[in-house]
């Protein structure tokens, strides 16, 4: 080329580089720290600098050609209450320019409840698709030809019904096993990190998920049968580091299940995925991906692989829910946008990017087409599949990764220590270190150290109103209730009750295959519940019981001033009752979110309030019995899953019958503006949504506490 | 660190790095090949690499800690038809996390004639603030501090008044003129090329452009007298080298003039800046900022700079206006996040966000807050700050720096071998280039092979509506006309006079100071009108006069289908009529955007029309009276900047008045779908909102002609 480069040596010298930038580094939850100037020398030496994609460790990307051969796949993660509206919407994205489904499930399918269970009364159909019976599944993918499109469900609980439909409804579409194309997320490890939408105690899971994946390595060739997820405990608040090591550490407690049970490494291993979550931090998130994969091609490697393909990491992406704003929706496509190029740059293989009203509601039509519309203009209309793995060679970047590769292999270690993930789980210390993190996050945002922008600075009196998605549960319920009845009018009972005991044979006999068994209960139409309960009678249900950390939250040094405000206020209360007030910190129904119910819990602790936390999965009645047991004046409830509509004005109805109106009650989670009069209707004294400074919520709390006091009706 | 890296070296020769990837290069509109792979092999060697900010040639950025030290300056390019609305609108700005202002003046403004003049009937605050006199500019800043807060003022044609407005009203302010930071655009030689808004002919213009440049080094020695612009080249369809050169062979062409006028280059060089259009190709446009860096340091130093200073540029950056679509306009959040990544990874010092809504209509409030949003969220949530270029090191992005440098050196000499800027610009050579890559880039998108989101692929039927900002221009120009009368009513008449026979005296005079002469006009109360036709009495009104380009959109290998199929009915139309269907392409008003209009223009030639261009600037009564003299079949109005409303319906009632009414009327630009019916009812046969594909809208008009051959009543 003829240009002829300028020729400066003289006032570059490579003492001057970091003029100006020789500051402390920044210091990232991640423990990477990150200096203000990168040059060649930073890099000089990484072996990482020649590796190439397709190749391993795959650092560049699993794939030789990458995006420039085809982009990622957009997927996105979508169920809309019932079966038929669910498929109304899959076709509508196929039609849109998605390429493969990918299922949501409602919350009482995911915990193996039929629809018309007492305990679901307000779960059906609200976080996603209800589905009770083969039927439902067959509405689910009318139309859509199993053979071509890949199908991806979330589904970790009650997996084995929900497979054994699945299998049952592609058989009568007559599509053969072999030909599925899909990932069941069959990842139950993560539930006890962090999900907690388990059924079956942990040992009993994870019999259950290696029983998938032998199934689907002998009949599924085609068929992902683990997909590790990092991103709900990225949602719980994990570190990049956290997440990057728990998640390979979760996969490699499957990959080794799987040696358990006779499993060749060379069949399962390219039938693992995995899922990460992706937030604002691109630089740092690209690294996440790129380190993942060099990591797990070590990790696979050690394990005795001998094919290449078995050390690929192969893994779809999603765009961070908890780093959207309830304020100031349309900046949430900025958000998702950022985050979306952080997980492309750094190579994912498929994508769900977040609607913008999804910290307000579950997204409404026109905002998941803007979500689906993000990706298709990054790979039409940037540059950035053009070439393989854009941000190789960058200085920042690849020490980012090499960084992030060094912690994670520490975290790693420590599980190793500890006797393997499932025994680490078991003592409680990764859902500790995440929760840690969380509450130190927490802190930064609170007190300002960390910006949200509309949310804890520059915010707006004024927010525009927003048209969001309203489900209706008790409608949907009705109908899933109704096709229930039918399904259960038209099938032979004597068949269904034989099939259900050779569910629960199965689970009882070692090396038996249960989902083999639920196969032909599905065939035979036997609902989700039955399936589960057939297997609950063997392994039993789980229920957690977690430690509280503490101390995390207050000790972050600039929320000192704050702290102690709040400190005086919950000891003025403690002086006047003689004794601290006392929060209930409860959830209802299905919704296993607790990321938000927890550091809520700790905070508060941290505040001076004595706290008390309720099990998960509780109905209004056992929420209001422990309340009132506990003599507690605060009622905390949290809610993620939008079933608040019908749990909590039940809940205040038996607060009242039970004359127990007078402890406060308070809720925080996500909320849809329109619900609120509802809720204050019925008695709430408070609205929490998503940004409130946990110190503002305790500080509101006991105001409104104190108030009471003064109130000579009182 | 202990991570033990992998050891994969027998996987990874170096042989099999493009394995896979080794197909032809992409070809891009910059003519710089991008290949699928690239490895460290592409970079060794270059001296990028070696590198630091803050030191000549300044590839990784102008200062030596960039955004570590302090993020990008956010600066938001407004005004709101009034002085009092636009002051109100930067007052809140400032208020919610921008700093500095940026000025965007109406197009009445622009071309010097005061809001009473009957050629701006239309124009008067349509597309930014109208300012006739002192005392507009006084309001325009009341409340900010001008010794603190910066300014940026798009001014070229206007810029003697413009200049000496905004000087007395910081006198008058209390605050002396060294003390005023910000930046005059006054880059007059890209509005010969591309924008338009000049006033007098070239030399003239050249000879005003000086006298600015040296009153602000002796006068305002933290002030930015030249803004030298390549977004407008961007936005007229250059690709980033034709941008990169035109725009640093400009920026070469004022230093020069600098040198002529006895300016120390040391002294001159620190105050010229840059602006530069930032579109969708991520990776290519962060390069060429950087591209642009290397080659100005370089220009600057062969002219003899001493200072290292002098050989930085600095730039402020605006993402792109084009590739907004008007269709689905959320999705616009999507491309202006992206753009905007790409310029502050590619390193400005400032820059605007467009709004979301700026295919529709200039920006309502809402959607201009979601764009300086997308600022905050950068600079505060993601941690592309965290670290000093990010992208330096990365295989593909030094690659491109490189390879588009190169191209744009090309270019730089070809520009001297024609004798400079000034001299190519006289032949219309850098003009014509722009517009054969515009005319390309509209095939590549009508034949779809570039695709737009929305527009030209994964078309939705059910827009969303939206509420748009509305300007009123009659009742802004009744309240402007009020306002001149007011100052006129007050003023010194006499003093008035003297002064302008000043401004007339120095602008005849060489060697003096036009814009000295011109403060004291402006503390007279002159009027922008009356200083602009002081100085159009020595230096007279320019009128362009250009060249069409031909044979460029036609010839689009995948639009040869359908040029046929409008070429059939073209042909069918001169068989009926003994001629080819005749055309006149126009504009009115002060809307100098005429991308569209020559696009058109030389397109519909490639289609069978036979194509007449209206000059510049006509009023509704000149059109006409063109129309009909050329009798033209069809006349086709391109409007950019909103005075359609007024102009349209006036051009109608003149064709009906003047017994024309058969010539077929469609128009063409940005349009709010509420102003339809308006113009449908003045008897516009067709409205091409953006997007619109070229030979659809041919053959619409094609159709419409022949149809109204085969009506009975015609």
């Amino acid at each position: 080329m003829s240009y002829p480069r300028p020729q400066f040596g003289a006032y570059a010298p490579i003492a001057a580089r970091n003029r100006g930038a020789d500051g402390p580094p920044h210091a990232t939850p991640e423990g990477v720290p990150v200096k203000a100037s990168y040059t060649a020398l930073d890099v000089s030496g990484l072996e990482h600098l020649d590796y190439a994609a397709g190749i391993p460790p795959y650092l560049r990307g699993p794939y030789a050609t990458m995006y420039t051969g085809r982009p990622w796949t957009i997927r996105q993660y979508a169920g809309f209450s019932t079966a038929a509206a669910s498929n109304a919407f899959y076709r509508r994205a196929l039609a849109s320019g998605q390429r493969g489904i990918s299922v949501a499930f409602d919350l009482a399918t995911h915990r193996g409840y039929d629809s018309d269970h007492p305990r679901v009364t307000g779960d059906v159909g609200k976080a996603g698709v209800a589905i009770d019976t083969v039927e439902d599944m067959k509405v689910l993918f009318e139309g859509i030809p199993l053979d071509d499109v890949s199908v991806s469900m979330t589904m970790n609980g009650a997996v084995i019904p929900v497979m054994a439909f699945f299998l049952v409804a592609a058989q009568e579409q007559g599509v053969p096993q072999h030909l599925l194309r899909g990932t069941i997320q069959n990842d139950i490890l993560k539930e006890f990190l962090v999900r907690n939408t388990y059924i079956y105690p942990p040992g009993a899971s994870m019999r259950i998920a290696g029983d998938v994946m032998v199934y689907c390595a002998r009949q599924m060739p085609r068929f992902n049968s683990v997909s590790v997820s990092g991103y709900h405990m990225h949602e719980a608040g994990a570190p990049a580091d956290l997440e990057l090591a728990y998640t390979l550490g979760n996969g490699l407690a499957y990959l080794r299940l799987g040696a358990s049970l006779g499993l060749d490494i060379d069949r399962l291993a390219p039938r693992v995925s995995f899922f990460f979550g992706v937030g604002m931090h691109m630089l740092m998130e690209a690294a996440k991906l790129r380190a993942a994969r060099v990591l797990w091609a070590r990790l696979v490697a050690n394990l005795g692989a001998k094919d290449p393909k078995s050390m690929a990491l192969r893994t779809h992406c999603q765009t961070s829910g908890y780093s959207l704003a309830a304020q100031a929706p349309h900046n949430n496509i900025t958000r998702t946008t950022v985050e979306a190029l952080a997980a492309t740059l750094g190579h994912t293989q498929s994508l769900h990017t977040n609607a913008l009203d999804e910290a307000l509601a579950l997204p409404s039509q026109s905002a998941a087409r803007v979500a689906l519309n993000t990706q298709l203009f990054l790979q039409h209309e940037t540059d950035i599949t053009r070439s393989i793995d854009p941000l190789a060679g960058s200085f920042v970047v690849e020490s980012l990764t090499d960084g992030l590769a060094c912690r994670a292999w520490d975290h790693l270690q420590e599980i190793e220590s500890l006797g393997g993930m499932m025994a680490a789980i078991r003592q409680g210390i990764p859902k500790m270190r995440i929760e840690e993190a969380a509450a130190r996050k927490q802190a930064r945002l609170d007190s300002g150290q960390d910006v949200l922008v509309g949310v804890n600075r520059y915010i707006l009196d004024d927010e525009p109103s927003f048209a969001l998605l309203e489900v209706d549960s008790q409608v949907v319920r009705a109908q899933q209730v109704e096709r229930l009845e039918a399904v259960r009018r038209r099938r032979d009972e004597a068949r269904v009750k034989k099939a259900l005991a050779r569910v629960t044979h199965a689970a009882s006999t070692k090396g038996a295959s249960i989902l083999a068994a639920a196969v032909e209960a599905a065939h035979a139409r036997a609902t989700l519940g039955e399936v589960s309960s057939a297997l609950e009678r063997v392994f039993g249900r789980f229920e957690a019981s977690y430690n509280t950390i503490s101390g995390i939250y207050a000790a972050h040094p600039a929320m000192k001033d704050e702290i102690e405000r709040v400190l005086s206020l919950s000891d003025k209360f403690a002086e006047l009752h003689g004794r601290r007030p006392r929060i209930l910190v409860a959830k209802m129904g299905q919704d296993g979110h607790d990321r938000g119910a927890r550091l809520v819990a700790s905070s508060f602790a941290d505040l001076g309030f004595d706290v008390d936390v309720g099990a998960l999965f509780q109905t209004p009645a056992e929420v209001a019995r422990q309340a009132i047991e506990s003599d507690v004046h605060v009622l905390g409830i949290s809610t993620m899953a939008g079933a608040h509509d019908t749990l909590i004005p039940a809940l205040m109805e038996t607060l009242h019958i039970r004359g127990a109106s007078g402890i406060l009650v308070v809720v925080g989670g996500i909320i849809p503006p329109r619900d609120s009069p509802l809720l204050e209707a019925a008695g709430v004294a408070s609205i929490f949504g998503p940004g409130t400074r946990v110190s503002t919520a305790a500080k509101e709390v006991l105001q409104l506490l104190l108030e009471r006091d003064e109130t000579p009706a009182n």
